[in-house]
């Protein structure tokens, strides 16, 4: 393996390891067998396809330090159409989020979830009711603001990118390898396997991105107790700022953050400005909520993927600020 | 998170990430858009379906240690119906492979095959050409040899293993959340996948089970330099013996692995009596081979999972032994 130059080392770890946890038992029935050579020239075999199975379960992997500085760890939940693996390195090869919390002191664990990654996902239409749906990398460079429409290609490069854009567009393609296919009639699902892992491992920061900040949310007003702080990356939903307003508990303290080019999308204007509202209504009831608006703060140029964008160390840095400040105390 | 009793730390690690490499170009035209909530209550969109995509792409998660007692990594190669998280903690939460061998000295890289985990998978019959298939509880039970067949029960508390059984069927549930879809006629791009991976992180020693054993037989033929020495734990299929004795340069060197309770059924009494003959073609060209044959060694009732027994510490520590004294030298 290319070593390339010498790295810190990251602090003493205790363990590395994974789990599946939640789903729903499903049973099928009236399929016919299949015939299949699973192995090429081994013995045909007779596969039943009816039975029992779980569906909507949750991969999560973990990393626990041997002297964390924080009692909780922090959990990540990707966007739509990715897996954990987008918290990992970043796809020009820096070190992703999951690496610098760990350099930070934090317990990590990077999940998938439900029908995403190695989740695994339930047939259609027998389980999963409807189709997935798939997403080309043009409409990837587009919706995710990578660069403007007229700047994706075919070819690598012939790509331009936003004169301040932030994405390594020349790693695009690696990016690309990251997308998977997913579902839109699955977030109940999705909610129940998340809960099911926050149950499991307890108290947590959750660290969430796009649609993953919709189920954060909802889990912070549903299981104050199980959340201790949201940070939420372009958040694609978050909760009505009325549902916050008459939570039972007080709100979890929450960092929103959000880059550049939003106001040309109704997607991103809409939901950037639900994170505004929230913002406001954590913070009327007396809750710690603060808006990382990078375009106001001069920073330009940031994408729909923060976590990978060539800045991502500093808005790391500075979540982690933010936590040390607010949560962590 | 639950920190359980202290466990031993691990040796300093300099770096946790991942990457995805490989896979096809593929363009699809012709099909229509699709009109989606992608997240409760923000705007419908319109997604393209047509466009380019990659298929095939392979994931992988590495873990360098600071100062690895090997100098090449090994990397875990997974099989049918599974992904990386077969290496990671068993499903009863003992220390799966991979920690095990990082405790050793070792780097690991556990991998996704191409249309499964975190690799993602291409839509079908566009891309992928025929339908995956899904693996019901019981068909696990049985063909992995985990309990007799009557012994399959939908309901945990009345499932019944071996006498002698190695398989913690008490977490047998924890084991069906990882399995996932697999197709049957991707085998060529699943290797294509694989030779991406190995010329990304060079030599290596593969560690392969059941169908991924195949895979792994083939790369050691074609790219005997990229493969420093083949662990097979029951490979689904390795080479021809013709095809090692016909290679070009010296035969790898390749420790089998094979259970329990293989003569019952005419998948395993085949793939079995394959890796005897491969033995013997190893040897016959003055290559290092052995087979650690449990039965014959008065070691019984390990299933197909291996490496998720109750004695798989006991075979990593075996196979550990081998490698440093017929590899790492």
């Amino acid at each position: 393996m290319n070593r390339g130059p010498a790295t810190a080392v990251l602090p003493p770890i205790a363990d590395i390891g994974s789990f599946h946890v939640g789903g729903v038992d499903v049973r099928l029935d009236g399929m016919p067998a299949r015939e299949l050579t699973v192995v090429p020239g081994s013995p045909v075999l007779r596969i039943e396809q009816n039975g029992d199975f779980v569906a909507w379960q949750v991969y999560a992997q973990y990393v626990r330090l041997a002297s964390p500085t924080c009692p909780w760890p922090v959990v990540f939940w990707h966007g739509g159409g990715m897996t954990g693996a987008a918290w990992e390195t970043t796809p020009d090869g820096r070190p992703g989020w999951q690496r610098l919390f760990l350099e930070a002191g934090f317990d990590t664990v990077v999940s998938d979830a439900a029908e995403r990654g190695r989740s695994g996902w339930a047939r259609f239409p027998q389980i999963n009711l409807d189709e997935p749906f798939f997403m080309p990398k043009g409409e990837v460079w587009r919706r995710y603001r990578i660069g403007p429409s007229e700047g994706y290609a075919s070819e690598p490069a012939q790509r331009r990118g936003y004169p301040d854009g932030r994405f390594p567009i020349a790693a695009f393609d690696n990016y690309a390898r990251q997308i998977v296919p997913r579902w839109t009639g699955t977030d109940r699902q999705i909610a129940n396997g998340y809960r099911a892992l926050l149950e499991r491992i307890g108290p947590a920061i959750i660290i969430a991105h796009s649609q993953g900040g919709g189920f954060a949310s909802n889990a912070a007003l549903q299981h104050p107790d199980l959340v201790k702080a949201l940070v939420l990356v372009e958040p694609g939903g978050v909760s009505h700022p009325q549902a916050i307003g008459d939570a039972a508990g007080p709100p979890v303290p929450t960092y929103f953050i959000w880059g550049d080019r939003t106001e040309g999308d109704a997607f991103y204007r809409d939901t950037r400005k639900r994170s505004f509202d929230a913002v406001d209504a954590i913070r009327a009831r007396g809750g710690e909520a603060e808006l990382l608006d990078l375009p106001a703060l001069g920073i330009t140029g940031n994408s729909h993927m923060i976590m990978m964008d060539d800045n991502s160390a500093e808005i790391a840095d500075r979540t982690i600020g933010w936590l040390r400040s607010r949560v962590v105390r």
